[in-house]
């Protein structure tokens, strides 16, 4: 396997040529404008994956946008890996804070720039490109399948859907996922952890309609008042969240795996000083990786009520409202979550005000364990290509979709994310180095040989 | 002086005809559009002023809109009683909740319906119907001016400048005011207090720019969190306001003057029901009459950061803010109060939080003794006209100008308010009772006579 590098080398400007033909197509998912450009998209995936030596390739239509599936199986008794990535992209406003067009790609300062040159059409398109290599090279250890999908963005609808009805078509032994970052060029990363969400709007009235706050103040419970009393009794002088029955399911981890996460390479001084901030503030007992990473938390994403116009206008608003989000680490269930937020959020009110808990979406939380063979597989391969050890990193963010593969198609996820995070996702001037371009598709048939000989090891 | 009633029936159709015409003119203050009309207003006023018997009435221009001065100095040795009022009126939106025309006043179920009928051109007016009166039945008994102004509704801001710079063009015993509401046409009630006003805008900082949620979440403090925290430690358990040094200066209300206020008519389920709420909710020890008069509160008139569109976002915002007001009692002051609240406000920020306090305007809290000549001469008065006794009541609201009046002018002021709290002003179908206008037009020459007799005594 000596030759991906070779051949990285040889077909590198056809390789930057193929992605930026797929930048160049404006697939924004959540803007039904584009709906064509999202189609067109699913369709040159498919050719590129037939060209790179898939047996099979097919477009699958959905309620929403289409879901590229393609195979090439080997042997039936051998392991099967399923890339899971995403085509679609963000919308790229506000159009004039980037330097460069965001659907004309371009290289500065050796990073590609483009909407999606990263997330995910980036290091999705290194899975496609390391697959080439290995077919092409007899390389290509085990069965291979691709499951992309362009509805990522806007929430996944239809995935889960496609996988209870293809269960079958979709089987396989490991799922292997780049769409999340590393610590540092040099410091290479694996997530082990993703969060779960649990994400819910409240509604607090009080008086039927907006009172004269002369006549009324001091008589009448004030919603604004009310919905802030009732979110600052939701942590303790500790920053523990009170919910009842809150930290009940959390996973416990053991002090060495701790003292293992706080060796990453972290620097408090300058996280504060690229916020501004002059102290970190959060649950007590806990590093900023650890509260990060492991332990849950509560944030209110937004909140509103009342005059919030100019100048000064004596009301007592009749409502006042607020997101509010929860992350949640092993084992919490966002559906119980939910229900434990909202019995404790309507008996947190006041005399006088009436409150209303509507879940929005919600995500399960989901971990690697770092001694599977998928971990250790993966492990392994960083280890080759980069010559140093990649660091298990848990995120503190969430993809709701990786805890459904494993109930729904039993299959679990390992993270291999060659992204950083300047990358700029979901911002303007997003790019993506093409050190991490190239070396993402360096490091993935190490992955496949590898866990390949694990799991051969195994049984 | 019997002869009042008499006189009113005589002119029934002309005081009306007076007052509509007046009303037809849309002098809003507020929108520039409208600025020709607020300044015919004043020079109706001052022609009518003139008609009714003034012997010197002029219109005097300010950086805003006109003010109207009249006099008739019978004797520099008798006492002086100056009327104030506005002719300035609040926009009419939304015109589509109108049944009849703003600017287009028409009688039904015995009411005057149209912008400004009760504030303050109806109750203004009936105060030159009432000296007309006097004049023509020579029963004016004392010296009588006049100061009406025409920015009333956006904070008679030239009113302060205007009293400085003709402090003795304005010398007088006291002034009187309609301006007010009563309890009902059947129980006449005595304005005695306004609340003062602090109102302060504050905004909470966390990091330099909006964050994931996820990713920087329990780590960062949520500046919306930390707001709610900061407002929700402003009041106890007992809803008592716990800003250091708040309540010294608040001025004890003797359990005689608490017994006599608790007598006002006040049904509490019907208050309740009217707002739909289940409880009323405030400060311990204390009823809901005292709560909206005697003690001062603390709302939040309005409150936003972060996503507040519609679904989720999981963003940890940069800034959050809030608008809060405290209503004061005597012998509060309102500088002193806003410097408390903000040293206190500062001081609540967690690590990681920076707080700014912008004060917004404020007003001094303002009381008429019972035991005064003025407020003897005023229930007698309603006595004398309505046949029972008037209640004294604290109004919860702040009219900021009339302390500034004492402040400035060295004078006190009586309220003797002739609307209904049903009359809807600010509202559409604002209205003022025929009753009401006729009743202020007889009540008013008594307050004239009574005044003079009580101050010559007195000396």
């Amino acid at each position: 396997m000596q030759g991906v590098k070779d051949y990285i080398e040889t077909h590198k400007e056809r390789f930057l040529e193929e992605l930026f033909d797929l930048l160049r197509i404006p697939s924004i998912s959540a803007d039904s404008a584009y709906a064509k450009d999202v189609a067109k998209t699913a369709q040159v995936i498919k050719s590129k994956l037939q060209e790179a030596g898939a047996d099979r390739a097919e477009v699958f239509s959905t309620k929403g946008h289409p879901i590229v599936f393609a195979e090439k199986i080997l042997n039936p008794s051998l392991p099967t890996v399923m890339v899971y990535g995403h085509y679609d992209v963000q919308p790229p406003d506000p159009l004039d804070l980037w330097t460069s067009p965001p659907f004309e790609p371009e290289v500065r300062d050796s990073k590609i720039f483009a909407r999606g040159a990263c997330d995910d059409k980036g290091q999705m398109y290194m899975h496609v490109k390391a697959f080439e290599y290995m077919v092409a090279n007899e390389e290509l250890p085990c069965n291979v399948k691709f499951m992309i999908e362009g509805e990522e963005e806007v929430g996944s609808s239809s995935l889960g859907t496609f996988c209870e009805e293809h269960k079958s078509m979709l089987s396989c032994d490991v799922i292997l996922v780049s769409d999340t970052s590393m610590i540092a060029n040099d410091v290479p990363s694996i997530t082990t952890g993703l969060r779960g969400l649990s994400y819910v709007e409240v509604e607090v009235t009080g008086p039927n309609r907006d009172l004269h706050s002369g006549t009324y103040g001091g008589a009448v419970a004030n919603p604004v008042n009310a919905l802030c009393e009732m979110i600052s009794q939701l942590k303790d002088d500790k920053n523990q969240i009170t919910i009842p029955g809150f930290y009940d399911k959390v996973q416990v981890i053991s002090s060495d795996e701790r003292k293992a996460m706080n060796e990453a390479p972290f620097d408090l001084d300058t996280y504060k000083s690229a916020l501004a901030i002059e102290e970190v503030n959060g649950e007590t007992g806990y590093t900023t990786l650890e509260r990060t990473s492991i332990r849950p938390t509560l944030d209110v994403n937004g909140i509103w009520g009342g005059y919030t116009g100019e100048g000064a206008k004596t009301v007592l608003p009749s409502k006042a409202y607020a997101k509010i989000s929860m992350r949640l680490v092993p084992n919490q269930n966002h559906d119980e979550i939910t229900k434990l937020f909202s019995d404790y959020f309507v008996r947190l009110a006041p005399d006088g005000i009436k409150v209303k808990v509507t879940p929005h979406h919600g995500g399960q939380p989901y971990v690697t364990e770092v001694s599977s063979i998928e971990y250790q597989a993966a492990a392994k391969a960083y280890k080759k290509s980069f010559g140093v050890d990649a660091i298990p990193q848990r995120s503190g963010g969430s993809i709701p979709i990786i805890p459904l593969f494993e109930e729904v198609l039993d299959s679990k996820t390992v993270l291999m994310g060659f992204g950083l995070d300047s990358d700029n996702i979901h911002s303007p001037d997003e790019n993506y180095g093409l050190f991490n371009y190239f070396k993402g598709i360096e490091t993935i048939p190490y992955f496949y040989k590898y866990y390949t000989e694990m799991k051969s090891d195994e049984n």
